[in-house]
Parts: structure tokens; sequence; C-alpha cells
């Protein structure tokens, strides 16, 4: 059987950034923190963290933080069952595209997050490298558009995002004073949100544009909102986000009638203990 | 001197995501783009792209897209000096922290993107990976806050960040009825951005305690923003960022009189071109 505490340390040095740190935490002497690493490094016969660029986990040391989290959720379901446990709260890791983090997901968690005492470690990531920690076991579940489930794991359709081309009114006149063309998509910066968003494309397809076009990347949904609001450029931004400056009038859509879905869907593991299965239910109920 | 065709291949595939929708962009058959991609590599005796998990430079294939941009800037300088040549906007690299993309960024640079044409690509880091892509060459410049310039780069200070630990009156109510406390801190679930994110353990240092905590990672400036307003935990947010939800009583203080103040730096190259040059001329002015 592991040595937990060593499995803990890691983890404690992890999360704090540092030796000193989670030293503090753990109630022990940096001395002894190194101890612990260098005893898991020992048994393992390889290094678990490394110094460069930065403290972190090396592959070897993120799969013994893995099997920690799991084990903690494990434990996480023994303590429900038997209440007169110490209930620990574990944390639940889940890759999760940035538009839901920044519009349904709080109000859709918050319920459980409060009952169960449930901590969250949000990983933002686009669809297939959020199917991949799952399929690694990184994550305890992914919510994201793709729709077939991954050899072992189960998915349901939790509702669907919509997105529409939005920017200020200012930048409307300026680069589309007579409504959408490929004149005005040629000249007018568009805002991506990264090299592997491909709204911003399927709207131009779906405008019968299929050429090149200028382009800001900015990799933070209400950065992204910013930008267009500021009159920096238009891009495709979910409904839900953009609700107020919609009615306010701050962004407008450059092309009415035009919007794009993005179905969502929750994917997890079988056996990934009550806690997915109760936020699975939650999602279930969801109308969105 | 480089067959610049081939980076420009290369670099719209990484931007496409895929040798076809490349094609489409460059006007090209996916076979002509292929055949650009494999004349690099032959030129260059290595890959330039790696196909898992998804396509993306390899670290020689990151150098050439490096070099490809600065090139860039440089044909931009030169396009204002020399006016009748085709004005074409290069894309403008840049690291910068998460809290400033969400809140002042966007108004401080609308100018200077409507005025020179200037398109970004945002990269939002922490500031050591900031200021280590700097080194590398990686992005023309940084926002962060660390104030000491590396070697051959410059810095100005832009201004300051203040943040106040908020949550909704709810969690308040619930976790700090009589104020922040050790006993409270112990049970009351946080926010932290990320592992490295050190503004808890100051405001928390700050009040005295060094102990353990509970704690919720969401690295979404916004997301972070919306679990606080969900009532699933508190933590250190950007006073400009809550305007708003302060004014409303939507978030509060969990501890009045406690905040916290970040500068902010802008890190440059001294030879970055007449673009950075103006763009840091502009920060220099802002009041933040």
């Amino acid at each position: 059987m592991f040595d937990y505490k060593l499995l803990h340390a890691l983890a404690t040095v992890v999360e704090c950034g540092g030796f000193e740190r989670a030293g503090d935490v753990l109630g022990l002497s940096q001395s002894a923190v190194s101890q612990r690493i260098k005893a898991l490094e020992v048994r393992l016969g390889q290094p678990v963290l490394m110094r460069h660029p930065k403290l972190s986990p090396t592959p070897a040391g993120q799969r013994l933080l893995t099997h920690y989290q799991q084990v903690q959720l494990l434990e996480r379901d023994l303590h429900q069952t038997l209440p007169t446990l110490d209930n620990a709260a574990a944390r639940l890791r889940i890759a999760i595209n940035a538009d839901s983090v920044v519009t349904w997901w709080a109000s859709a968690v918050t319920e459980i997050c409060q009952t169960e005492g449930v901590l969250l470690d949000l990983v933002i990531e686009d669809q297939e490298v959020g199917l991949k920690r799952l399929r690694d076991g990184d994550v305890a579940a992914c919510l994201c558009s793709t729709p077939t489930p991954i050899a072992g794991a189960r998915c349901i359709k939790v509702g669907e995002m919509h997105y529409q081309p939005l920017a200020s009114p200012g930048y409307v006149a300026r680069y589309f004073p007579e409504g959408p063309s490929a004149g005005a998509f040629q000249r007018a910066p568009a805002i991506v949100f990264g090299p592997h968003d491909q709204l911003q494309h399927r709207f131009l397809a779906q405008c019968g544009y299929h050429g090149h076009f200028p382009y800001h990347l900015c990799p933070s949904s209400e950065g992204f909102v910013r930008l267009a609001s500021a009159g920096i450029g238009y891009g495709m931004v979910p409904s839900l986000q953009a609700a107020e400056q919609l009615q306010s009038g701050q962004l407008v859509s450059i092309a009415q009638g035009h919007s794009l879905t993005v179905p969502l869907y929750w994917h997890f593991w079988r056996h990934s203990g009550l806690l997915v299965q109760r936020l699975t239910e939650s999602l279930n109920c969801l109308m969105l």
C-alpha cells in the first residue's frame, strides 16, 4: 500500500507552488517536505517535480496526483456512507469549455457545491484536449461539444449554446455600413478565441464567404466581449453571455438572423463515484 | 534568403488548424500546402508540425513562426515609411495577465488598433511564463507584475490593480457571520485562479491566518466572479472588474478595509519596431 502522506505532500507542494508554503500548510518544516518528495522519487525511480519553467509535476508526478485525486473521491463516498468519519472535501477536477464557465455553469452547480461541500478544480480546454485529459485520467469529467463518448465513459447532452456575430454599433457603421459582404469580410477585423476555434469560419461559410479575413486572437471569453464592445473587432459571442450588452445596445449583430448552435455534452467515467453521479443528475435536469 | 511562401504556408496551417482550410485561405490545393510544409521540413531536416494531440508547431516550427512574425513586424514599419506599398496588417503577439484582459486592456488599445490597423494575438499567462515567452522570442511584449526587465528588454510601470476579498451576501451570512476569523477561514471555500496564484495566500497572511483553507480552482477571471456571485466561494477580485456587482450589492467584501495592490509592468524588446513603440507610448499615458 502506498504511503499517502507522501502523495499528500506532493499534492500540497504543487498546489502551493513551493516547498516552504507547502510546509506551512502541512505544519512541517521545509526540509521534512523535501524528504517526503525525495522518498516518493526513490520509490518511483524518477523525478515527480520539474523546477523549470515553474514548479510543476512531471508526467509521472501527474499520474500520482491523478491517482491521489481518485482515492480522495472514493474516500469521499466512504464518508457519505460512514458519516461519523470526518468529512474532508475532495476536489473534483473537470475539463470545461471557456464559454460555459462565464455563463450558465456557476448557477447550475451552486446547489451541489453547497449541499455536498464539493470543491471544483476547473480546467479550461477546448473539446479534443478536454476529452484527451478524461482519457488520460487527468479529469473526472469533461464538458464539450463532442457527442461521442470515449471507451469506458458515458455522455449526456446538457443543452445548446447559441452564438451571434456581434460588434459595437460604431464598428458596424465603419465596417458593415451596407451589411455583410465579401468586401467587408476581407477588411473587417474579426476576433477569434484561438487557432482551433472554428466558429468564425463556420459563420463566414454560412454567409457564403470562404476567403481570407483579418482577425485578433483572444483566448478569454470575457476579454473577447470587451474587445468587441470597445469596437476593436466583431466575433461569435454566446447570446447568454451578451444578453446585457444586446439589451443596452452596446453590442449588435452584424448579420441579423445569422446564428450558430453548439451542443454541449457531459462526459464522465462510468464508475466515478457518487459525487459525479449527483453532478450528472443535476446537469441532466438543466434546460439549457 | 528564406522562401517566405513556405513560412506563410506554415503560419496559415497553424492558424487554420488544418491543411484543407489553409488551402482555402491561401487559394491553393491541400496537396500544394502539404508540399510547402514538406519543403520546409526538408530544408530544416526535422518536422515543423505535430499531429497529436492536435495540429501544432514543433519547437522548431514555433521558432520559424516567431521569426516570421518578427519579419512581418519589420515589414510593417517599412510600409509606414513607404506608404505606397500595400499595407498588410501584422499580428502583434502579447503575453498578458487574465485580469487585465477582462478589465482595462480593451479600452487602452482601442485607438491604436483602429488607427494603426494592428491585429492582436493575446496569450494569457501568469508572470513568470509570460516573461519566459518574451525571452524565448515567442511574444513581442509582456504585461505582468514583475518589475525587473529581462536582459535586452525594457519595462515601464503601467499602473496598479486593486483586489478585494469578495463574496455574495448569502455566502458572507453563512460563512462569515461574525467577520473573518481563523475558524471561518478553515471552513469557508475560497476561489483561487490557479496553483500559482498567491493573492489568496497574501490576503490570509494579511489577516494573520497561515493555516490550511479549502478552495476551488477556476482559471477564468469571469468564471471566478460568476462562482463568487453564485455563492460558491469567496476570492480576490479586481475592484475594476467587480464595480457593477459591488454597486448592485451582488458582491460584498468579506473583510472591509482589506485589499491587495498588484503593480503592472509592460515588458518589451528595445528594438521591436514602431508599433510596439506606439503601443508603449499609449500605455505610458494610462492612469491606472
